[in-house]
């Protein structure tokens, strides 16, 4: 597979057994976090993206820390985009005025759902692309390859990249998802068949009950699990990212490629 | 604490790591397993209570392939009863009764969920003392104090007679349930506060969707989560032992009781 957009890493570090490049590919920046001494040597290690939530960037500690539990505990490469008017992107005028939407919505105690869904649809449409042009140039990566095991990893805006990506990617072969609405997902959903883990919260204040169990209910996937756990919306348990792993280990590890 | 009715060994041997103890309390059949190296010395290590499932019994196979990962892998001791008319214990005629009820009720292909809830009720109800017993005669065992932690872990039938107990019982502070009716126990799910992990099967075709998401609902617990896994009743899978054996590891371990 040749990219037609390479990958052009930009910075270096290594701290605490991680090593972090940062990288553009066709003018999106990116990180790409490794472990400082793979386990196999000259082997290769399964590939995570991961989705940030809105708001977020690249960087978000939330994105660091799971980045350590699945480079350090697990022994693979994570790449994390920084979505379109996120991080160090601009923000377009179209941007501005869904932000400024969602923030009129809270301000005024309207359901900011319907304002969440149109305007993360609309970057995940920009986003898909994206994705998949960093996954051909990661893939060039020796130690990544164009045979290796790929999962996805997002929660929240995470997950309304994710769902539309995974749907369109079969590189993609194991996802964890999570905090959304259901109503532009269903559809890609419904053609989503490798495994999902899928976290909701309970009393979540945002997210109607009914919306995030009917969002799980739509993967076609016959392995799917959901985690529903008690409490509100930014209650969402850090155990779930430790669970998330130990589903990535299950599901890339097994399919891992020797070493060439 | 002085328990009226004491406990008696009447059989112990060890293999893999895993020491096997049959005992009778009150004249109920009981096995107590823990680690045949107790990593802490003279230390006491926290409790487990599991529940079987209906039909089964106090050794099945789904019982001490659990009890390994508790007692190899956590540390704990594992005691398990015969519920009533259940194993070694004898079926009374009302037990002979219910038992063809329920074969009758499958043999015509109608809801058997109603029988189950009836029959399993009237076994909780002779269960429940059975277990607060038999527990204060384990708390007699030096290896397990009258002090330390405790927890439950019963699917099934293990949850129809493990919610009454955990209720009434304020010694257990956490517990896995899962693959139960609610008609029977929502009331004492209400009174439950402890951590509480819950399984359910997403396409189970004998325990409705709704009905097991009402179970859920009804504990009071703040810290609760839900496990539901795409497949039907008996395609529970072996991935959630391995869960409610961390769940109790995070619960019981972090207030283990220091050496003496």
């Amino acid at each position: 597979m040749h990219s037609s957009q390479p990958l052009h890493f930009t910075a270096e570090s290594t701290a605490d057994g991680m090593t972090e490049r940062d990288f553009t590919v066709g003018g999106v920046p990116g990180v790409l976090w490794s472990p400082a001494s793979p386990a196999t040597g000259t082997g290769r290690a399964p590939l995570v993206l991961m989705g940030h939530g809105g708001g977020a960037h690249k960087k978000h500690p939330s994105m660091a820390g799971r980045a350590r539990l699945l480079t350090a505990g697990c022994g693979f490469h994570v790449a994390v985009l920084d979505a379109p008017g996120h991080g160090d992107r601009p923000r377009s005028a179209q941007d501005e005025a869904d932000i400024a939407e969602l923030r009129a919505a809270q301000a005024a105690g309207e359901p900011e759902g319907p304002v969440v869904v149109r305007y993360n649809a609309r970057l995940a449409e920009l986003a898909v692309p994206e994705w998949q042009a960093a996954l051909d140039a990661l893939q060039e990566l020796p130690e990544i390859g164009a045979d290796g095991p790929v999962g996805y990893f997002g929660i929240a805006m995470g997950t309304a990249l994710g769902v539309p990506l995974v749907a369109a990617e079969p590189r993609i072969t194991a996802a964890v998802f999570g905090l959304m609405w259901p109503d532009a997902l269903v559809e890609q959903a419904r053609r989503i068949t490798v495994p999902v883990e899928f976290a909701m919260q309970w009393d979540d204040e945002r997210i109607p009950r009914e919306a995030a169990l009917a969002l799980f209910d739509a993967f076609a996937s016959t392995e799917k699990t959901l985690h529903a756990n008690a409490g509100k919306h930014f209650d969402f348990p850090r155990s779930e990212a430790d669970s998330a792993a130990r589903f990535l280990t299950r599901h890339l590890a097994r399919t891992t490629t020797s070493p060439a």
